[in-house]
């Protein structure tokens, strides 16, 4: 009963977010309605005050929101006078009072706007494109940069591992979400509703995503897994039309082979990690069979980096193209010590290990583009990832196989023009 | 499918926190664990040392946990210097950097310590019952209280109205929610699961509650509304044994006779308000005969301000009591010009006016104790609230009905005793 | 709670049903097994029975089927002597015994074997789609056509309207119920998830469906809704690609523009004249402003009728069309006294009557060809629809607006060619 | 999305039920109005009536309802010399239509009438109340049983094993349904909502019932289960208030110490040989350390078997009480040979064997009074039940242990009065 009178709850509040007035009602321009919603001291006007707010900046265009954050990032930030002066107090007298007068001082404005913005129902996916607005039309500006950070900072409070739900994508799933699904799938692309349910339907096919309680229409990140017999090495094996699926119970194998993040505004609050682990945990408890779980992933940044280092590559050798990504996984670095390939840097920093290298792995234009159509292997060994993780974070440390890391060191470097 | 989903995934969940071991696995003191969490770079180990954490605090006796507090109250404070140091730069060269180090620096430790034990399922139920020890043990130490306002921070954003859901507790909820409102009801005694059956299942009655997504099983406030035709001023007659139900069609009146707050961790954050007008909005809606929303309250300050003003009164004389009652509701004052009693603060901060005043209304031991019987209709008219709430923030002013302002004018201010 | 307990038990036994070994495991002849089944006493050997029944059954190919159809149908018949002599004894000696033999022998054993069948979880679709290959298989031989009564008496005591679970079907269900939406639309071909699309999410778009149960993934009927001002006269205007779309509260008319029964197997069990009404009622108490129940319906007979009558058309003069559609929904008869027409014969069956008619109102091939391209309106009158019903069953009375009296009688009988 | 459909349905619905008039509308005899839903042929003026006549029938005293079945006992029967003319005519020419007219005479018109009722929402559960009503009122008079009968027919095939829903009970079900558990509990009372939360709640207890879709709030029949290691000699230990729970992982064993029919309107329909091995099947995929199922079952006739066969017992000597007990279980037979002992009857027809017999298993009042306090554990080996339910069907071969087989023997057939 509670459920079905969640439910009923639910299909109500989406009712009324729908009939929220489009039209402005108040007069006042957007900064001002702002700073009124902070100064508000009842929730009562506050909330009527928030919807005008979020449905009049829905309705602006890019200057004017370009405005409106640039507003709202000089007039509600910290007072640095108003910081120095009640931490001092505080440092003389420490008490309930002057630590509360503090922690006010210290935190800009502008955050407890954007808390306020989220007491109407639905305003938290609201917020989240407002921020991916923020990133795209604010990148390279300092003071913009800082509004953004507390945003982040709110969101990750938000989004906390702990608020967010585990759910099984599946083709039995509504088409509102599945549409999204082929929308954000950003590793292999999803291109007909017969494509997404070769990747759903069959028995040995699972999908799984993050979502958040308020947003419950919208995924935060998926991951497709395939479950197999043995490592697979190429992804148009793994995704042929014709292929014939396996009962679940027969896998060794949970390959996770697609990992998308869906929402630009929440760029930087990282779920992948979590992902892969709970997904991992779940298959694991539902399917005895299974022993290992491992990536089927692109190099992306592979080409890039070859070239820039002035090193030819050939598509059609494919033994040269596996030690060049070999090396190139252990090697090649970014500033700070981090891989320079950013899925490697993703999943080393997870605690897996570099576990092979495949040619011809990924046969279509992107992937011969990025990568010479070659794909790695990560593998997630549930008993190491804590250590691993721990020796990465610390010394940058990249744990490879014996196969891969004979790979690398049978990459010649002389550059082939030297030759 | 999302739902069932949804559902599989929350059992899942359940099954793994009542999994958790009880067992500590890690030998350090639980402080140190603490500093670890805060500074360990990765989730992996990062879960794990916050379900130790979490599990370990749990088995504290009150001196430990008491112990544990100060411990971190004082070891993951603010450094001043670092602020004034990182405000300077900020200051001389803004920058998303330094913008970040100064964020950084104000926020103490201890509310990334928080916000870390918060990804462990189940996480925040358990840091409420943290907060409720929190406010039993350390009630008048300064340094417990700035930790105290830490939390209360955070959970002001957790538990904002954007992420609350508004369930119907009925005879068709379940047996262990039922059983927490039994135990939760503050205002008049659920004394027996028939009692609690009366106030639920007759179609001229209702019960609201607001929940959050990551605590399913615990309400955090409920309201128990009788649908009436025309005002009542008794709940002996509202809660009769062997009244007759009405048909809910047939109602002009909901009345919220009982609010109570679940959560001792959650003091502080209010959901009062919020739920009294969703709930009149959402009755008002299926319910289209309904035109009135009051309330029948206790008015729990009234003996006790009559006492210390050397004020007699007399249970007996309902004339004499309805003036008093009226008196003190529109005049006695608190520090800050606040109304004497709880309860008028409340419903008057949310907007309602004092609409009529009632002797013999609650003839309990309780009632006769706390106010010589008597009890207050607050009328919320869902048109005037904001205006009224407008004005009692600014002003203190208290709408009363005609008929209560006269009644408060005919109180003899001349004591019983000097007469 | 129970909710949840419903759902996890689905899943069990979906699951359960999916591993029903394909395998014949009992060597016995299927008719013979099927007898066993039939004189078993017990439930646990019954159940084996029966599983292996629907397994092997479902493996055969059409010959074999056909063969076990004649078996039954030949060896589980009545026995027309212990009909005889059971309903002597009930006659001379009446009680609890006689009626009881009387009423076993009275029945073909052949309905308590299809019972024990059903017993097996998910047995029930199976049957509904054994008796579509019945159908398919049996037509026009006595034998099997008794058989088939057996069969349809069953179901339609297990499909009762009572049983029955009306759900809308939107953008938002499940996408293997969209697909079956997609392959069972008889009227107006579904081309497309995004055809779909527009025909399921925009705002004055509804979909209704019954399903059973026992068959939660196969929908029985539905029917095709949308939401006007006025009542259309063409379809290619209803279901325009680029039509804007209108708030639900704004529409006057409630369309019922394609209606289609999705299981073979379930012919000749009328399920829309309930499902027309009870989504008639749902739309008429969740919309205030409906206060017009149509449909938009293809006149599949016309062109075939005129063409027996030696009748001329010219899909090119809309007035002759539009005559002739309607003197052919009045005046053409089958046997019987009913309209030739099958769509008339099931509207008007219902108590709705001929309101309006159009030329060029589906100008596909489809419908060019039955119809020169003409529709009709029937409108659901719901304060009219039972004394209209019971008018036609009586006396065969078709009601009609005056316009299309106006219309029928200004069709000139005299075939074109003779002129 | 399907499901949020059908909860919003199945509450439109049940609202509906609630709101069905309850003053008669139409002045006929409610028998002409039975007659009248049996002739209609109309779908819409039969809803009418047939919520007409079961708002009515409800409304009936014992004596007028008894009048009703008798009324359609007799008018509503088969016409003897119907079935003969169409049987006649079936014999001279098997076809379609005769077959069908045949099927038509030989089922009385009160089975229709009964489906036709039953088109009503909520219906299901008032016409099992009136099988109830009839049970009670009609158990003597053939024409009333033989009206029983065909009521008996129709629901064994809507109450179909495929029909019913597995659904576990706790204590998060809800309210309304456990105070149903608390009144339908027939073999060891439950005295309270402690009582009953003892029950539910403790990890190493569970409780399953079945129920029908169309009658959601009604469980049909329920079974209670301990887990517990090794099998329990007495319920009062098994039920002890103050015994200690056990992790579910650590039982080997899973008793069934109490089942309860919920439904008088559904005698001699069988539910509890498929309940006992679905939920055995449940908890053995759940729980792998389980390898023991058995129950803790009363021995309901042995103290009135003794005093029919003139044999003095002594509630005081349990080495003789359980001797008498082990030979009234292999040796007390009724006609037709089968076992005395209504529960022996039971769980031997389900394929249990009798595994052990204790004394002073049952202290309570009812204990003492039926069996001298004695009880029995039926054993359920999976792998042997049906081959043990063949035999009992076939020869009534009853399976014991060695040790009861040794206790019965032990049995002094020279009834102590004699000695």
């Amino acid at each position: 009963m509670t459920l079905l009178a969640d439910l009923l709850n639910t299909v109500f509040e989406r009712r009324h977010r729908r009939e929220t007035p489009a039209a402005a009602e108040d007069g006042r321009p957007l900064t001002e309605l702002a700073r009124a919603l902070v100064g508000s001291a009842g929730e009562t006007s506050g909330l009527a005050l928030a919807r005008e707010i979020l449905t009049r900046f829905a309705a602006l265009d890019d200057d004017a929101k370009l405005t409106f954050f640039h507003d709202i990032a000089a007039t509600m930030n910290i007072d640095p006078e108003a910081v120095r002066t009640t931490l001092d107090e505080y440092e003389r007298n420490p008490s309930k009072e002057s630590y509360r007068a503090f922690t006010v001082a210290a935190e800009p404005a502008r955050q407890e706007l954007i808390r306020r913005l989220n007491r109407v129902p639905g305003a938290t996916e609201i917020l989240v494109n407002m921020r991916a607005d923020l990133l795209r039309l604010g990148r390279n500006e300092p003071e913009l940069q800082a509004l953004d950070l507390d945003l982040r900072h709110l969101f990750a409070s938000w989004f906390n591992r702990g608020f967010l739900v585990l759910r099984p994508i599946s083709w039995e799933s509504p088409a509102h979400i599945l549409e999204k699904i082929i929308a954000y799938e950003a590793v292999h692309a999803i291109d007909s509703w017969d494509d997404l349910r070769r990747r759903l339907e069959p028995a040995d096919r699972r999908c799984f995503a993050f979502f958040h309680p308020s947003m419950p229409d919208e995924p935060l990140i998926f991951v497709e897994v395939a479950l197999t017999k043995g490592i697979p090495g190429s992804v148009q094996t793994l995704l042929a039309e014709d292929r014939a699926a396996m009962p679940a119970e027969e896998a060794d194998t949970a390959v996770f082979y697609s990992i998308s993040n869906c929402q630009a505004g929440l760029a930087s609050i990282s779920f992948g990690n979590s992902l892969i682990k709970q997904v991992a945990a779940d298959l694991s408890s539902e399917l005895s069979g299974l022993n290992t779980f491992v990536t089927l992933s692109p190099i992306p940044g592979l080409t890039t980096w070859l070239q820039k280092e002035g090193i030819d590559w050939d598509v059609d050798a494919p033994d040269a193209m596996r030690a060049q990504a070999a090396h190139y996984l252990l090697n090649a670095k970014s500033r700070g010590g981090l891989p320079f390939d950013p899925v490697a840097r993703f999943h080393l920093g997870n605690g897996a290990i570099v576990h092979a290298v495949h040619a011809d792995a990924d046969i279509s234009d992107k992937g011969r583009a990025q990568s010479g159509g070659t794909m790695v292997n990560y593998l997630y060994d549930l008993s190491k990832v804590a250590q691993n993780h721990e020796n990465f974070a610390n010394t940058r440390q990249i744990v490879a196989s014996t196969e891969v890391e004979a790979l690398a060191n049978s990459f010649d470097k002389t550059p082939k023009q030297e030759r």
